[in-house]
């Protein structure tokens, strides 16, 4: 049988109002009845449906957002699509910075239970055991935007990577290119590392290319470590003519490397990005790259929010959102 | 003579413990009260000192910061030392985007109060009067960080811009340049407007060169208004032979519009940029910039909000901390 807030506060030992409090203005309980209040939830898997819900929980129309790295152009177009639909429908973001810091992202869920949002979209990082058993911990519906968890039960909504990455490296190999090289994240990285990987080698396999994998390279997040793996990719393979990079950032590492080395893009080198941050297309070449439509996925991630939050359940629970092949400059027939 | 908060709980007709609770967990009053004691405390000018804002009001460690536009690379580098020094000193942020719209910006003010901040850190925008009325009747504590008011004591930490833009232009000079063009921000920004269009006079002024407002063109914030700017400025001036231009996004606009034109940066126009964001030393030219200190500028504002808050007061109001000229590819000897 479901339990109650009345189970609840007889479980605690408090009032019902203590209960209520709880989940409503928290610090304005002491610490020792709020423990045993949230021991009590979590033991009696106590959830207010979404009428109750309602009733008990102040809504503060607040939402959190946690951001790996606000530095990294990725997320500007996610956060400015969040933005539009947190303004469509009434609500403020609180933004936060996790530095994908295990310790600090813990911190801030904790922190958001303690200002009341209503809801926390989770981006772009993979959602850990204990990142996923914290929110649990204080009920906070959650989103997650620009990643998945397959193995949770959450809502999600980003694209299909491997299948971006796939049709990136087919562009390649139908611009006349056999000897491709790729700039990956490291393979741990559950979404951009992976399928972005599986994406290339599915590509050569399928026109019959032997997929070498000397000719592919790790950079962790950032351009200096995509400009660092170029180095070591072309002193080892002398004979590629194009590179995948795994996003735009790396494209950019790649092709200041080649630049720094007398070899312009395309004219040397074709090099395709993925991504299509704003930068794309303002870089010298201009980017050929795979778009992801960063700004829907951080409109559609507050709306599926919201839904949640809302309704206590979304229609569709993993959404997956169109991308597309942009050629620009940065790629060439040979 | 100075109220005290038993003042404040007689004019407004509540107990002390409800005045206690609209600064200490506001959510918990019901509105009607809340305002009244709003009410009193703005007539009565109440605010409490240090010591006993710290018996008062019920420090939630969370620090509110205001950014005017997210997508904009210039604020990685605040945000990312605010970040750093909100983990040194133990406090979470809050960024909100106000995408430099007043009603927004005054919602947020609310939200922020509603979230029991200790402070906000105002950011890179004009302080427009409503903005310090609404910070003023909360009772907030706030600093501007990258921009100040010289109307308010507020404390603030940002560069000296006019003497930025100064050293800017003298490099051209130095460099042999004489029609020297801007791409200058809308001179109604207070802080990157008027200020560096100062300092690019200023420079002219010194070697004599007469100056012309022909070459001077203005771009609203973005890399796309500075390209179409270069447009109208080079129509116009067929003999400029470098620019400075105000930010690095705008630098990179007109180097992209030049290339887009046939005419490669620095070989036939040398063009300085502003700010030195991340992207200045991956662009191809690597810019030449005036070097903001972003990251020193973001952590000295939440150690100086921190100060404020700790003390009441701070030690020094108005900060200006040190830029710098730094030569990369982008300009050259004539």
């Amino acid at each position: 049988m479901k339990s109650t807030i009345r189970d609840v506060a007889k479980y605690a030992n408090v009032s019902i109002s203590t209960v209520s409090r709880v989940m409503n203005a928290p610090d304005t309980v002491v610490e020792e009845k709020r423990v045993k209040v949230l021991e009590a939830i979590e033991v009696l898997q106590y959830q207010p449906n979404g009428f109750a819900r309602g009733l008990i929980y102040k809504k503060s129309d607040t939402l959190g957002v946690m951001i790996p790295d606000i530095e990294n152009p990725y997320y500007a177009g996610l956060i400015r699509g969040m933005q539009d639909a947190a303004v469509m429908l009434n609500h403020s973001l609180m933004i936060c910075n996790t530095d994908r810091d295990k310790k600090r992202t813990i911190a801030y869920v904790q922190t958001f239970f303690e200002k009341q949002v209503d809801g926390i979209i989770f981006t772009s990082d993979s959602l850990h055991e204990e990142y996923y058993e914290e929110m649990q911990r204080y009920r906070l519906p959650f989103v997650l935007a620009s990643t998945n968890a397959p193995e949770y039960d959450i809502p999600s909504v980003d694209i299909d990577d491997e299948q971006g990455a796939y049709e990136a490296v087919k562009h390649l190999i139908e611009l006349g290119h056999r000897r491709i090289g790729m700039i990956s994240f490291p393979l741990g990285h559950t979404i951009s590392g992976e399928p972005r990987y599986a994406g290339y080698k599915k590509a050569l396999l399928e026109f019959g290319i032997v997929h070498n994998t000397d000719e592919i390279e790790f950079a962790e997040h950032r351009f200096e470590h995509a400009y660092e793996a170029s180095e070591r990719l072309f002193a080892r393979c002398s004979e590629l003519t194009a590179i995948f990079a795994a996003s735009d950032e790396f494209a950019m590492g790649v092709i200041s490397y080649l630049r720094d080395h007398g070899k312009s893009v395309p004219d040397r080198m074709s090099v395709i990005g993925f991504d299509n941050i704003r930068m794309a297309q303002m870089f010298i070449p201009k980017l050929t790259t795979i778009d992801q439509p960063t700004y829907d996925i951080g409109y559609r991630s507050v709306e599926k929010l919201h839904e949640l939050i809302t309704n206590g359940e979304v229609a569709v629970l993993r959404e997956k959102l169109p991308h597309q092949l942009v050629i620009r400059e940065s790629t060439r027939m040979i």
